[in-house]
């Protein structure tokens, strides 16, 4: 039986086998990516982004439960960027984790890519259809940090989650970072923190100003207390499921906005892999004829400027083709 | 006179109207920044990073004074990923530094760029080149958040300062963000709080588990007070700036080093580029055919997939020339 079989069935192992040739760039982990994408498509997409430290890893587990109970099954992508001192992802933080670890109908992973060049972005999108064909109902994508690829990736999500926190200028630092405009549901975790009240009322003013007169979706703020208080944590986490299935059926019942989120989702990840494939191609091209360090001789003497060094690269080997 | 020319004499309205003309990608900024090039390379760049809250605005602050007490001449570059609430760049956080705002050695820009892809980089890229002609010895990249983007950034910088505030869990957090392994100085600010010392603890563990036995240069740890205690504050500041000088000194006697670290910011600068000018040109021969509604289309209904459809593409505008 071929890999992508394999990962139609559910193999957990074999899923796991073409996140890892994803993650290295291995050209015949493509081909089965484009063999179980007409199995995709099923799964409801959740990001769940937010400062360092807010507590993604404690919510994410939460939902898991939640999900669960419900008979749903769970895949979670948790998205570090790569670090050269590890040589890979962070587990540290799935660790909080662990107690879905023996349940086979949850399937987690830590997802890091080497290079850069939006490898991480692509990387993610095909891990999602890998899941998305295993016949996972949710699959969350949590991701650390909140720089421009975090946004980015909030992309392929269906319903993105942001988690804020009291006292850490959150509102404002969120809104510095592009994701505020995205969020669908708002989280404010360890609400039982001083300022809860007035990070709510800051949100709800953020979003009196964004948000059109019609628009049909006005984002919930929901208050998760913290995991100590067992009971007020798993009434907070219920209501984000509850959340959850509420944005989702809205866009099942508006067409028009259902038709606008697939192209945008398909727009991003049909641009994410252009770049991927030409730029493979021209830096294969370029050190084939030896002429990227002529390049970066010239950048360096300043004989050339790297824009106008590119451009004539470009022109050179892609000539009239293209322009 | 033409744009370039004044921009050369130092003049402050020129390089402010190019760098929005970069933001807004205009064709014809990449003239002027290809006739500014050959004369920069002269000042020295320094990258401040680390999580939201940190503080790197009021060390920003701290360093322009301590440099201008030198006689030194500075230019600024905060960066904030493009937000569609606000159109552009939230100037908030500059109001503390605006008691430079009178000095006209000193020039102070927020960064923001629309639309994805890179763009952000190639702005930063470029706005380092008009501070760089228009005559400034220092230039300081400051960004907000910790994600992949950021650590792209530090790319084009002579010496990456890190700063960390004890009791975030920040040693950790931007472990995971691959940042840590780029600092050439760590700063750890608001020193004042609990769990400074281990914070301190902690980075020396981790340098010394990274750090290559014959490795010529191991970052400072240095401490810096809240402002409130002015004194400290300042002894910070100029702790950090002296350190700076002693990494720009390690590398002008360090042939080998800055050799290779002028070929990693040719490299980052000249890959920028040459994605920006090739998928420019992809995309609007993809829109001149209606190619990229049609692929939108495949890949929604699952007849195609994102790769596939993307590879096709390639193949049809690019052709023979590249592959």
């Amino acid at each position: 039986m071929e890999l992508y079989e394999k990962i139609l069935q559910g193999n957990v192992r074999a899923a796991s086998r073409l996140i890892r040739n994803i993650e290295d760039d291995f050209p015949q982990a493509k081909e089965s990516i484009a063999k179980i994408y007409p199995y995709t498509g099923n799964a409801h997409v959740i990001g769940l982004t937010g400062s360092p430290g807010a507590g993604k890893s404690t919510l994410t587990d939460g939902l898991i439960a939640a999900f669960r109970k419900e008979g749903k099954t769970v895949g979670v992508l948790a998205v570090d960027p790569s670090s050269p001192f590890t040589g890979g992802a962070i587990l540290g933080d799935r660790v909080r984790m662990q107690r879905h670890a023996e349940d086979p109908e949850v399937f987690i992973r830590s997802l890091a890519t080497r290079g850069a060049l939006g490898g991480l972005s692509r990387a993610v999108g095909d891990s999602i259809h890998i899941l998305d064909s295993m016949g996972k109902d949710i699959i969350i994508i949590e991701t650390v940090g909140t720089g421009q690829q975090e946004v980015e990736i909030m992309n392929y999500a269906d319903t993105v989650i942001l988690v804020l926190v009291p006292g850490m200028g959150d509102a404002v630092q969120t809104l510095k970072a592009g994701i505020m405009e995205i969020a669908d549901i708002f989280v404010i975790n360890k609400a039982d923190r001083d300022g809860a009240e007035m990070l709510k009322s800051e949100i709800n003013i953020l979003l009196d100003m964004a948000l059109a007169a019609d628009c049909d979706w006005r984002p919930p703020i929901t208050r998760v207390g913290s995991k100590e208080d067992k009971r007020q944590f798993v009434k907070g986490i219920q209501e984000i499921a509850l959340q959850i299935m509420q944005h989702n059926e809205y866009y099942s019942g508006n067409y028009k906005a259902l038709k606008k989120r697939q192209r945008r989702k398909a727009l991003f990840e049909i641009q994410a892999a252009l770049q991927g494939i030409v730029m493979q191609f021209l830096m294969k091209r370029l050190a084939a004829e030896n002429s990227l360090e002529d390049m970066i001789d010239q950048v360096i003497s300043r004989k050339s400027d790297p824009h106008s060094a590119a451009r004539e690269a470009v022109l050179k080997y892609l000539g009239q083709t293209l322009i």
